[in-house]
């Protein structure tokens, strides 16, 4: 089979940096070049000490000249403006901003910033296989979701999607690699032997994409489209920082409509994810540190007997199932690939 | 001023580690001696490489004949043991367990062991200086709280004094000192970027003692009695392990009955806590890392103005504030000392 | 082509743990079965949360029926009992502990316990690839090096093999996975936010393995032969434990017989290593995490032009180039395969 | 006793702050107040979450005006210029950064910078108290050490003073706050599970300062003067960055003149600090941890007796006696008190 041209723009970042690592082994793809503002000329290897590969950091231009499908590893804001000519060239697009994730009125309120391709949205498709599959298949342009959004849908989902719970309350926590590479206040030691909150109180953007996927998969159930009709879904969501570098855990609160005992509740989650290669549903309580480097999302979900209320565990690795390793995921869906090629379920331990 | 004789038994562990360090330059306090039955005749630097003392751990028997007052940093089920004859010797008894926190047949219940010394929990007072401390003042036997209960009591007190909430869940994150320090799955290469969810569901020990404390504040506001009446609030509790040593940050969500906008909530918190020297009430967002070896509860309130749920941030450091020197603070209050003596507000930074 | 059938014995160590996550997706393996005598007939995923598989733990037994292949992946002392019997029934052994690294009489000195099968020594080829590769393809024994042995050894064996330096001092640093899954000592909290030496002055395991590595090297050159002439190379090593899971660093020190400008020291190893598919010689210096869970060994040498002190320094992976990924090289030349196999180059960032 | 007026210039970076956390509950001084450009009129607890005063940074002037001793915590090139104005106005100096630490041709060499007030240098009394106590005492401008300087010194005076050793070898761990609060490169992502050298081979800024310490008293012994003779040691030195926030370790190796086996170096050792109030010399090997927020350095001196190499091991916390703890036992010296006042030697476990 003709290995598929790929490029990546934005590949000094960590988003960019874990396709890099996905995509050189990846057997149907040519990785054919990658772009970086700040490096273009140098060699891979300065910029990601863990690729010791003699390639050089390319223009965009070239990468995009070489490339028939490309992905976008660059910052929210720039994705909106390279998308169309990309289109209009006839490449297909994989972005792992946020530009497309969002109606453009929805995206103008969070993100603050006049959406400049609104137009675009309506072709987009939501990168999330495990309820838009079909869609991403045929997609020219797909919006890779954003990684608290990912482990709180699949942990809310089944529950949503059958209607059993009210008052959803997603209490999660995030490695600081969720907050890119040149972000300020990371350094090891103000984060080191530290645990805080931060964008408390709906603050944060990540809050109407997780409340969109509700609300689809409330009025759609599993196979739901991108454009499709949406209930009306609302969610308190606290988001955390933990001492590490990478993964998320969720810890979500539901109040049950129907209160379902710890068994039934586990064969449910079983039931809806039982064809997942992706998905591990366990009694046992998901650690984020199990989910490394793969692209697994591990959920556990219980009964709180005394007090009636649901709660769903979920863990992934925010840059895996959380960022690249899903878009990867696509990409094969993209291709008309086994859903699991060139990834794993099986991470580094310890 | 004569300073009072004190003894530790128990100095091996994490509790006594960190009360040697507190007591050692503690100026109305001679620490007379402490035990340690695996390290008995050995010296103290040999188990604390922190504590470069010449000073050897003794038997049980000779701290108890020095002391007149001992701390019990030992296991749960072995205080109530040992409390009884000290009692009887005219001893002043803190102990750090759990054995006098709770009324005998809930201890029964939760720690899965029959009480053996169920009439002493009457005599007990409940060491959280905030509500307490009028009885600490006199108490001969104080039972200090637990990490969490400190933690969650001083984060939800206000709203529960004044009837403000339901539905109460408490999410909480804490290091891995909590668990203790011969404590089973806590080495380094397993919990390092790691983190993840445990006894959850209804199932931590903390989770009773949590529910009195608020029952008594809801019934008797600030000034209660540990054998006074009692409400009847129920929580749900989800505690997390995350990847550092000391800390603990409660995230504790509640269904306002009367919706307090920011600036209102703020203000009933800082009228609240306006004469407590070790609580600190503020709009910034608590981190762990600011209580780190101090005495300081770091609160802060927040209104989710989308959802209507009110949220409260505490950071502690679980063997300050949560353990050695919440009982150094009511060592103060046993001998009539400012409750300041001896201890910090300010922890250290990085 | 016929996939080799290969078993584990010792499968929950983090050797163990390592080798099932790079034999899993091996093209030309069929991983037969793996055992644990403490989880046996339990499900992989109760040891291994990152190994999200259905398989059971088995007996030895039944695993060595299975296999053609055998890893040995436990404690030191139990491989010299089970390997005879291995072989005699044709199995082919790749071990992973100490005791076929050295010759019975050193390691009875510095194990501390006679050796069960001295006349097997002879038989074992030493599994470092640079080195003894042609050995390694027709060995029905294969000696896996230890950890620091594999760092030390690639660090100095330029040097040493062109006889150009004297009075070597191995400095090192290594996370805690070194010493194993159930090692004393090694709590999250003990180990966080701490650094400090063990074993030192003479005393680590891993310093009679360098020094007879070197030894072979100065006598034999690069094509070396696991029983071949030795020369008397003496180290001083001093092993450090970092708070961090995995990683090895080396900084070798030697004093130069004829001194070697930077440039043209980094030529000689630039030489030395130009086909080695896992050795990386570069002029920056290495950072461990760039060979977090690859097969490499990161490469940089320096003089100290002021002092005349020849510095070496070099990354690993403990658990892989130091152990487990390396044993799969081995496996890869005792299959006649490419060296590189199922293996990467490029690590987890970050 | 009145209490000295001491103020901060530069109270936002690491010493600063470590500064204030000493200086505030000092028995002796009054802290009348700090400053920070970056800071200014804003809340100390804005900038550090762990000091939750009410005090506001103030302008330089305004803390100048009101002290009678300062201390500089300020970046290199920068003291030099504010330092003269205040020694003219009678102010005490205590300078944090290297501007005084070197003679200024040899700090133009290594600091690339022209010195600015060269002439001060010659009333500079260097603040290494186990050497420099008697000429502290009077001094009007404190040179504080480098942290590996510290560490460094000590761990080899006892030997250059007697002469017993040559072929000096200093390789050194810190953790990352001993690069500064806003440093490049030291964001959690990149350094947790990470471990790597930097500045090697003769170019890190310390090489001077260790060499003419040990030059220093190699010549004068004990009572060493900061301006008097010098021999000539040179080092090898090599600094590594690792996962932990506080604490240097250095192992330092040395070629023996004379043999002395372990207890005879140990007793030497013993004899040589036994009035020191803030260095401890043990057989027990010191940790990093054992040290973090106290005074102490911590030395172990062992024989590598198959080598005859010597090995001297010294912890220090990086911030405490590597800097602002022994500014402040500097200070004591400076007002004529005990020099333990407000210092601890008990360290931060777990």
């Amino acid at each position: 089979m003709k290995r598929a041209k790929v490029g990546i723009i934005g590949a000094s970042g960590y988003g960019g940096g874990e396709l890099m690592r996905l995509l050189k082994p990846h057997p149907n793809v040519e990785l054919v070049g990658f772009s970086s503002r700040k490096h273009q000329g140098k060699p891979l290897s300065e910029s990601w000490p863990q690729l010791p590969y003699p390639d050089l950091f390319e223009s965009q231009q070239a990468v995009i000249e070489k490339s028939d499908i490309l992905f976008l590893a660059i910052p929210n804001g720039l994705a909106m403006e390279l998308a169309p000519s990309l289109l209009q060239a006839g490449k297909r697009v994989s972005d792992l901003s946020a530009d497309f994730r969002l109606p453009p009125e929805v995206y103008q309120q969070w993100y603050k910033t006049p959406h400049k391709s609104p137009e675009l949205y309506r072709q987009a498709v939501y990168g999330l296989p495990e309820f838009f599959r079909a869609e991403i298949a045929g997609a020219n342009l797909v919006a890779n979701p954003g990684c608290y959004v990912t482990a709180s849908t699949l942990a809310l989902a089944p529950l949503v999607s059958l209607g059993l719970v009210e008052n959803i309350i997603v209490n999660a926590a995030s490695g600081v690699s969720g907050a890119g590479r040149e972000a300020e206040g990371t350094s090891f030691a103000e984060i080191n032997e530290n645990f805080k909150a931060y964008k408390v109180a709906g603050s944060h953007r990540h809050i109407p994409e997780i409340e969109l996927n509700l609300s689809r998969i409330e009025a759609q159930g599993r196979q739901a489209k991108t454009h499709g009709k949406s209930g009306e879904v609302k969610i308190t969501f606290t988001p955390h920082l933990a001492p590490m570098s990478r993964g998320i855990l969720v810890t979500a609160y539901a109040t049950p409509r129907r209160v379902l005992e710890g068994a039934e509740l586990l064969g449910v989650y079983q039931d809806f994810y039982q064809n997942e290669p992706f998905v591990r549903v366990s009694e046992a309580l998901p650690e984020t540190k199990g989910t490394t480097g793969s692209n697994l999302c591990w959920i556990s979900p219980k009964l709180d007997a005394r007090t009636g209320q649901t709660i769903v565990f979920s863990a992934i690795d925010n840059l895996g199932k959380g960022m690249a390793s899903q878009a990867v995921q696509n990409l094969n869906l993209m291709l008309g690939l086994a859903e699991t090629t060139g990834l794993c379920t099986g991470g580094l331990w310890p």
